[in-house]
């Protein structure tokens, strides 16, 4: 067995490498990766670099995430795995022991160590790697290795849609139509959310949402944009508005038309200050900053088992692990078309 | 118009005599019944007067309190309707400004005016009856009379769902396979629950539940039961258990079947006592009992309508109100076969 | 029995005129006003006129919503209250009916009727007014009807920190240390937090704080004001920060100071905009507006009653009715050294 | 230095060993034991054996869980330590990495490793221990070693007063004034309790119950029990009701003073079961079995630093390590009389 591993050489070139076969710790497992799914961050890493950058010059910096495989070693005190099995990874290790981990919210964990940045910027863009087994998780039968790459994403969706508390029968609108607006979609209607309005610039992703469920969608720059979605959800406004599209426009939107004591929960990453009128948001309007997943994995695994949440119609474009460059390099080019690329790391 | 009610002249005795013509409040609409659901405490009512004797010996006795009709006039006051709509009642009148009232607990309110019992007893099988805006709900219009009288037992299901907290991708146990047994089992598929497991004795109840979308199903007098029950939802038991049958030998087994942290809800009425040994639940699992519901209708209404909970197929009798002694009689003597009557009271 | 009103002729004007006695209706009594507090908002009213002006413009303009006095006559169905009793009142009436109301949140009722705002704008400050039994309540023996014209504010602080969730041994930061900043810190004292500190620019106000149980104060323009904060509260910042002061300032520094996973409740009412840059508080932090109250009335009683609340000695100025135009005047003219005063209406 | 145990022979016969000097592993302390708290679970190994006597016959059972002491060494990963501090510890070491841990649940975690029972029957009633950085906590200057033991049952009173949700304002009763009742008095008192009524057979510890703060006091055996619980919290019962005494009389007591949507929290082990008749609590009444404590210390030691909770008053007799089996003799012929006992180890 020999072990490679694709390096952000500079912002623009992925190489790849050979690297050292690594061993699992007692409690960890050695997996060989099969699919690894292209997220957002990792165009952006691809393009720019790290969002925070490595305090060591000489840092290794991979890229990739989002990474399911088959269990090859395992440590002397795993329980849960055997060899041969097929997994999907959470790629966040967390410190276990800080008041956040022992409190349950591990994913803010201060002393996290996730794939691809800080403070190890190991990718999953790799042959083989190794990972706790509290944080891998095996895959049902009828789930492929594609579907396990694509957990990751959609449990940032499950995750968000858990934040927002009791949806049934709730009113949701849902700003950008991308991979994790998507998710979030599916998963706000598995809680049983009576009416999801989707909006987005883009009349693919629109399209696409539609598959998935939506109830109705609107396009983000329609003047009347507002008036529409309250036409739709009431005149009060929606009792959840989650923004996942990141912009500045897309979250002001998201003030205006969020219902009395309703909740906004900001899943997507937004550059700069939004501007929020208090004011007019008065009546106990709930804003909530939503950070990545934890203990969402086995409800995201269940759930796309059950056939309740389809992560493959999302993915639209595969590429091969040797073709890693072209495939960020088309990643950037076609931001717009894009909706989930996935690259194949071994069959 | 004319006007007629159906009376428990005495226990297994129902007769149909004239009454008067009520009028609207000015905050209350007057209805035309149309269909009236029966339900269990209606069938007990029968056969042996009220669960709560009136104090006054010469109280008159309604039966029926799921109930869907017409709008035929409005108070003054009232602006949510017009004459002519379909609508839904929910059967309990709270006082609205009691501490529980206040805080959104009108369910519990102890002055409430709650149909066919205390303390108008007043029951919807009669031809027009008259019922405050606030408890009166449009129906869809892609929704029949029939799914509107069926909106309150669903909506039984509905608040012990919501009352169970998060399920998404949780494990659940349902005890009691019969007309809330299912209605609870519809609302928990709603909110993402991953595994339910349906418990009963009877074999067309666990039939329905299976084309309803259980999991699995198991035999009620299984010697095996709590072992086959762990052997689906794990080794810890369930997160959340429902027990709709009303027995201290069901109550029993949730107690069996629930996981540490896991929430037991008694939705049925469980006559006796049920020996509740701590010492074996004492890793913070809660029971919970569960009343009726509150502010619940909307989002039945909007399930039903969006097509995500079949109430159709639970109703498995019809009779017309004429009938009515008759529709009693059938439902005392096929307990075990008869899922849920409903009588037509006008078309 | 004669009745008058304080009336705003035009901003900066009171003029105390003649009224008609009202006769409380059915679920109504009448009192006898006692006292007054003077509230922000009525000081913003006098100088500039209502915050929502009064789409009639022959509107009458009352002020003042902070009221004590002794019931003088009891409607039919009031069963609460007998002629004689001291109360104080809640001065909003809801609505009781609509889906915010019912799901107890009467707050933010869409229809309620608000003391010295819309849609009657009336006043507390006359000698005789009607209320609805259900928002008016008894004063213990031990409480003089000066403390309860200060159970509103009071109430303000012990929603915002019933808002708060958990607060035992938590880390609470007030922004403003104004009547309900200083009420805020009461009612998180109460529940338990560990550390409080206070930040306003007034000396007088810190130091009453202090000696109202803060743990530390602080100058809030301190250049070093987050550092210290941190240095106090912990490295990761305050558990709960709440934003009483109505300051762009001060709700940027209650971004800064907030935990990981920490909520910032806006009790201040902020005019204009305040720049969120969400990817500074991305760790699940949560952001809430804070209404008025809504079901903290007898809470907040009791906890004046027993002794656990201080509000007289928030109280630092005392006027009569007559002189209700100068007791304004002192009011715009000392913003800073005046931080509640309260008008006696009658003995 | 040289290091002993005192260990369990047989039931009623502690000795006095010689014992090895454990070291640190890398997240670990070596702490010298100062005191240690006599649980009435030790009381009760003392002279029956444990609970869940040990599956390997040759097990050595140690005794003891509520232990202060001073940093002796640190491991080599340990950062909040140093040597010569003084420390209380959190007896159960959880896995960290199962479901419930990683949920924020540690304490229901079914590998954990509590003191003095399974797996490994370690007690603290030793002169040199290791525990891991996670689980042990800084004592503040202004608190004793003294304190610091009983840091531990003070938790159990802080989670449970946690987990009965918000406080302020609310009636509380606590069945059973023993040490356990007496800390959740307190933290009852803490999280803004209005009214608490401490129930008890033994005048002794309604004394202390009425120095500790209580509201009011009850005999258990009173045959007007409940009447006169109803007559201090209100006609429709406690909001909240804590279960301490571990019988079955005061569970159902509990069933019979609690409010529609109160909550019963069983805080002591029932043997044998509570006949539960739930149709008598059916308007929404929860009860929840609450056990030990997680992240509880910080707040529990914050609020002994702070003067808000007396745990010093509550032991009252103090015995000497050399003469533990003569504590352990006269906690078991004093168990009336005595409120807690504590043993010092070393000065």
């Amino acid at each position: 067995m020999k072990n490679t591993v694709a390096i952000l050489e500079k912002p623009g070139k992925m190489v790849i490498k050979e690297t050292q076969m690594p061993t699992p710790k007692d409690d960890e497992v050695l997996i060989e990766v099969k699919y690894v799914g292209i997220c957002g961050s990792d165009v952006h890493g691809f393009e720019h670099g790290p969002y925070i950058p490595p305090k060591d010059p000489n840092q290794v910096i991979g890229l990739g995430h989002e990474c399911s495989g088959i269990i090859k070693k395992i440590g002397k005190n795993v329980r849960k795995f055997k060899v041969g099995q097929r997994v999907c990874i959470e790629p966040g290790v967390p410190c276990y022991t800080c008041e956040f981990c022992l409190s349950g919210h591990y994913n803010i964990c201060p002393n996290v160590d996730f794939m691809a940045t800080q403070p190890n910027y190991r990718g999953a863009l790799t042959n083989y790697l190794t990972h706790p087994e509290a944080m891998t998780f095996h895959l049902p039968e009828n789930m492929s290795l594609i579907e396990g790459a694509l957990v990751e994403p959609a449990a940032v969706g499950i995750h968000a849609a858990k934040m927002a508390g009791d949806l049934l029968g709730k009113s949701v609108v849902i700003l950008g139509a991308g991979c994790i607006g998507l998710m979030t979609l599916q998963a706000c209607k598995l809680k049983g959310a009576a009416k999801i309005v989707m909006i987005d610039i883009l009349d693919n992703r629109l399209n696409k949402a539609i598959e998935l469920g939506a109830t109705a969608t609107l396009k983000g720059n329609d003047p009347q944009l507002t008036e529409k979605v309250k036409s739709i959800v009431g005149e009060y406004g929606a009792d959840v508005v989650l923004e996942t599209a990141g912009s500045i426009f897309t979250a002001e939107k998201a003030l205006e038309v969020v219902k009395r004591r309703g909740k906004i929960l900001i899943v997507g990453s937004i550059a700069g200050g939004v501007p929020v009128e208090f004011l007019k948001i008065n009546r106990e309007v709930t804003i909530q900053t939503v950070f990545r997943y934890a203990n969402d994995f086995p409800a995201t695994i269940d759930s796309i088992a059950n056939g309740d949440f389809d992560v493959d119609s999302i993915a639209d474009r595969f590429f091969n692990y040797q073709d890693t460059q072209k495939a960020f390099e088309f990643s950037v080019n076609n931001k717009k078309e894009l909706i989930k690329g996935v690259i194949k790391v071994a069959d």
